[in-house]
């Protein structure tokens, strides 16, 4: 099939893929009074006498924002925001089928830092959840900081929705080639939004002490000059604050030069990077996630050719696909019916850990589960929920 | 009923009254490659390139925003925009229901002009309308006038919505009690957005000349304080501009001073301000519209002991409901449809004419349709485009 022109069919055809659907029938006056006036005062009221009521009688409890400049929108790039609307439709979408979450598509005519930060506050009162989607690094890292005191998750999928959907997979994939998480030489090449938030979650960076983590010693992020290391001029705040918990003996050099002996390559990068001759270069069993879309930094029988032994990518039609679609639902399930103030760091563990647990046996051309494994969000939403209320009572208690 | 209870306990069970709901079922990696990753590339090059196509290939050609901050909620005042949701959702449902619009509230926790000004601009592009929606005067004037430049419809529902129903409502109503529009004099009790646009509709100040206006000559507004005349002091500016179209002969009084001898009074403002006495000092035959929520400014009994001929009120329980749902359902659909890039006076006088228009036979008690004929949006949306088409028509041409 070829997807670019059935989808564009598609998209002409269904004049975009989301709706809005009334929850009953308004057929009577009597349907009409209640829905509306007058009898819609009295829930109005109710929640201006008690805001948390909100949570009970509106769409808030259920109910996500997918916020984007369009300035990072799949490989893309920068195409503004009313061409980045097919990709947020889409994304509402999946929201639905595998968490049913009401999502809908805030798709914002700025790229100024303050504005976005400024309008996901004003018009918050509606959503119990904040979607950042496809907004480019490093304003994207600033604004989902910033949003953190809101009072309802705000959480840039683009970094830690692929962060937790690659820790599941590599959860799963060490335990197969036999190696231990605190052993892997890791490379990551890629130093946008995805790249240092895999770092951040591999390291457990922000809760080193939890239960949940299995933190990775070592770690190497590559950007398209190379390695990141002290002697590089010009590095933005977030690859400066990168180094502190990577590359601990400072190497210098070019992706080549990190890869030899290393047991992991994770690419967020561009397609045909490497070769079979560079895994080569790569310990015995390497692991590989080329995850650059639509082509791979290397496709898999390359990649098994120089030696690898698991290989995962984007694609839904190779093996091991690393999905964000296995995480946000998910996640998003747990934290709104948790009604958490944020993603935490260990919410974002328990989420890894679920998805890697879902699957009883792994093998090495199943690391992960299926995109379309309809009980995945449900199991990680189970998790993400428990710890979410587990932090909440903490919070009360302390 | 007890319509206050009954809601709340619908509220609390429905959980919010919409839902979004994806237009086809994703099951499939293909269906999955087609509304996400890879395919939706597709369209969102296509609209990268003719930024126009947004309306061919997503939601934007048929979806609203109702956009609030809360501080004229009904009967209820400013009591913020989470506790405004309730009445926006329903709203929503009503857009649904009659004119097939896909509505989604944007309650804003702001009161400041500027930044509501600024949000709606900013979170456009995913939307072809902009409904503002019980925003206090005279802010909603400026609110509203900043953003007709904004190339899709923005439309203050409270002042144009009950203006053209209002409208719809005297042209059927003037002709039953066999006075021509131009001869009648009118008190508009309520200085607020309604009453200041109901005066502007009846009078055509803004489209003098259209073929579509029958315009009334002699028009009172009373605010709390009395009849608007140049010795008042401390008017907004709203009240001001009000002067220079209304009460050419400058009288001062009350509202009683007011309604002596006019043949038409139309309330917006508060609960049972008329008895039938006061209905004896207006002329023979008058019409009556008292439409403050829930309670009329007159109860129809009353006011026909008193004399009069016609009595309009907002309730659904009695006769003559003037109620904006008549209007803004086929007002959206008619300028989504022509994609008119606002909604002009001229597509206003088309809405009140169209809605008059779809009684055959009206009579006392019947002056307007229903609220809940399906027919007249669909009726009042082919006028509307009509109009619009013309006027984009005129202005390529000109």
């Amino acid at each position: 099939m070829d997807y670019f022109k059935e989808s564009l069919n598609l998209h002409r055809t269904l004049k975009g893929k989301i709706r809005m659907s009334p929850k009953m029938d308004v057929r009577s006056k009597d349907d009409l009074s209640l829905v509306y006036s007058p009898g819609v005062a009295e829930p109005c009221r109710a929640i201006h006498q008690h805001p948390e009521d909100v949570y009970k009688y509106t769409i808030k409890s259920n109910t996500v924002a997918i916020v984007t400049d369009g300035s990072a929108v799949l490989g893309l790039g920068d195409i503004g925001a009313l061409a980045s609307i097919p990709v947020m439709e889409g994304k509402a979408m999946l929201f639905k089928r595998f968490a049913n979450i009401d999502a809908f598509p805030i798709c914002l005519d700025t790229n100024d830092t303050d504005k976005i930060v400024e309008t996901v506050r004003l018009i918050a009162p509606v959503f119990g959840g904040v979607n950042l989607e496809d907004i480019s690094a490093p304003r994207s890292f600033e604004i989902e900081h910033r949003l953190q005191d809101l009072g309802i998750p705000v959480f840039h999928d683009d970094q830690h929705g692929t962060a937790i959907v690659t820790l599941a997979g590599l959860l799963n994939a060490s335990k197969l080639v036999g190696k231990k998480m605190e052993d892997l030489k890791v490379v990551i090449n890629g130093a946008g939004a995805a790249g240092i938030a895999i770092a951040r979650l591999l390291k457990a960076v922000d809760n080193p002490d939890s239960p949940l983590a299995t933190p990775v010693k070592d770690i190497i992020i590559c950007d398209s000059k190379g390695i990141l290391h002290s002697g590089r001029e010009n590095l933005n705040a977030a690859k400066l604050e990168a180094l502190t918990f990577t590359n601990e003996e400072d190497r210098p050099g070019s992706l080549h030069d990190a890869i030899r002996g290393a047991d992991v390559f994770i690419g967020v990068s561009v397609a045909n990077l490497l070769t079979a001759d560079d895994i080569r270069t790569m310990a015995k069993d390497s692991i590989i996630f080329a995850m650059a879309n639509p082509v791979p930094e290397i496709m898999p029988d390359e990649a098994k050719a120089g030696g690898a032994a698991i290989v995962g990518t984007g694609r839904s039609d190779l093996p091991n696909q690393i999905n964000n679609v296995l995480g946000f639902p998910g996640i998003f399930r747990g934290a709104l019916d948790a009604r958490a103030p944020r993603i935490s760091p260990n919410m974002k563990l328990a989420a890894a850990r679920a998805i890697a647990d879902h699957i009883r046996n792994p093998d090495f051309d199943r690391v992960i589960p299926p995109t379309l494994d309809e009980q995945v969000a449900w199991r990680v939403a189970d998790e993400v929920r428990r710890v979410a209320e587990e932090e909440i009572r903490a919070a009360q208690e302390g």
